[in-house]
């Protein structure tokens, strides 16, 4: 019987492994390493640069929790940019919501999402929804290019700051980011992790340029078992509205719509972060 | 140089592994396989069975939050059993409240508090603590023998119920907890985790039948990276008191307690359950 494990370094001195049943694909892209693999455990799962991005297990947290938080802030969002996400993931979540009436998705890597489109229908098979237009280019640049305040949200579905997502971390992209934005507007962006300090570094590099450009600069945390140390964040960046406070409960539950994570308590719940966090984020 | 791996199956296909320095000591208790090792990464960590228990890079987490939820929930707690926590994290914290007036812990293991005392004075230091008394012998007895009424606090800061700590998740158990507590008194245990299936089994059926005896039961979530999936659980069950409605944020804060991992936000937030953790408890 075939032994086959993926190892990846959450550290210099930590190991995650996954048993897996194949390797379905890889290839090395113009921009990054992809990899994709059926486990038993995970279900089917892709790697960019021998790091987890999605797994069929437990993509549904990440995806839920990066789009249902700034939408029960907002229910009026009408037109949203991602940024990266090309597994579709993000998208799927966003074209749930029938009053959204725009999604352009900027994704540098058109492999990512010809591949998702194949290997991973569960994450990628929105992205063919009528309101979404896929772009094939550098986020920087497209923000750059953007018109002022032609956005009501903008969703950062990166990689890490060490590859390719590098200039999705800059000062420059996120003042973009706020002038492209409607006068409600939110970023959400992965925020790396606090656990271990490579990524506890790039957090709070995030986190200072965002409290700089953005009145209300927020992080919140889940649990995400596949990506190092279980313990993520993502970034909410606003300039008018608190995730708390501006919360409408009543209206995002009126949307029925089913999550398997998300909910109205832990949309609070996951700003509570604890006292170590918020040390490393405010040194 | 010498490349020396500890790893643990988190599932059947899932490993997690830590580089080790140096193995202190190994030795098979009467009840159990006890390790002791340096790394560099989570400084000094032991286990029990191959599975870890406290690393000092993260135990604050899991004996901050076992204690001061309840702590905060009710202030007037004066005397507090502890079942297990041979490390002695637990006792630790709860010797920062100079109100507690004594402190019972049960372990079943003497060697596992004499190595902890030797190899892991972060945690253990505070066993020698006025107001603690030490009892070896099994927490399920104990409980059995115990007068009504004993105490207003029980911690059970156990193993998983697959080893030695199978006594301390049986009904008979959890019902003589009841007896032994005070009229407002509150019991927290270690709770398993809901995302890979043999804990989430153990999960659900702890739950179950601590909601068959207590009023109040409910669960609460920790980010715990060196245990399986990073995502764990303890269970507060109480004869009166909520956890969140009762909680005295104020007289808490008044402690000045400095915590690393715990604040009044977490408390509440802690209890905000992903819906496929509730799904799992409640099905």
């Amino acid at each position: 019987m075939l032994d086959l494990w993926y190892t990846e370094n959450w550290s210099k001195n930590t190991k995650f492994s996954i048993k897996i049943k194949e390797q379905l694909h890889s290839e090395q892209s113009e921009f990054q390493k992809i990899d994709f693999f059926i486990s038993e455990e995970y279900g089917r799962f892709f790697t960019l640069d021998g790091l987890v991005m999605v797994t069929e297990k437990d993509e549904f947290i990440y995806h839920e929790m990066i789009t249902h938080v700034p939408m029960a802030t907002n229910p009026n969002i009408k037109k949203v940019l991602v940024i990266g996400g090309g597994d579709g993931g993000t998208v799927r979540e966003l074209t749930r919501y029938n009053h959204i009436e725009k999604i352009d998705m900027v994704e540098i890597d058109e492999r990512v999402v010809k591949l998702s489109q194949k290997y991973l229908p569960f994450t990628a098979d929105k992205l063919t929804d009528s309101r979404v237009t896929l772009f094939f280019q550098d986020g920087l640049k497209f923000v750059d290019e953007c018109l002022d305040e032609s956005y009501d949200l903008i969703l950062v579905d990166s990689t890490d700051p060490i590859s390719v997502g590098e200039g999705l971390f800059t000062t420059e992209f996120y003042q973009n980011c706020f002038r492209i934005l409607s006068k409600d507007g939110i970023l959400v962006n992965q925020h790396e992790s606090p656990y271990f300090e490579h990524f506890a570094k790039e957090m709070k590099k995030a986190h200072d340029k965002l409290k700089n450009i953005f009145p209300i600069a927020k992080v919140y945390q889940f649990h995400q078992p596949t990506y190092a140390s279980g313990h993520w964040l993502f970034g909410f960046a606003s300039k008018k509205l608190d995730p708390i406070t501006d919360q409408k409960k009543e209206i995002w539950e009126s949307f029925n719509l089913k999550t398997k994570y998300y909910n109205s308590d832990i949309h609070c719940g996951a700003f509570a972060l604890p006292n170590y966090v918020k040390e490393k984020l405010e040194k």
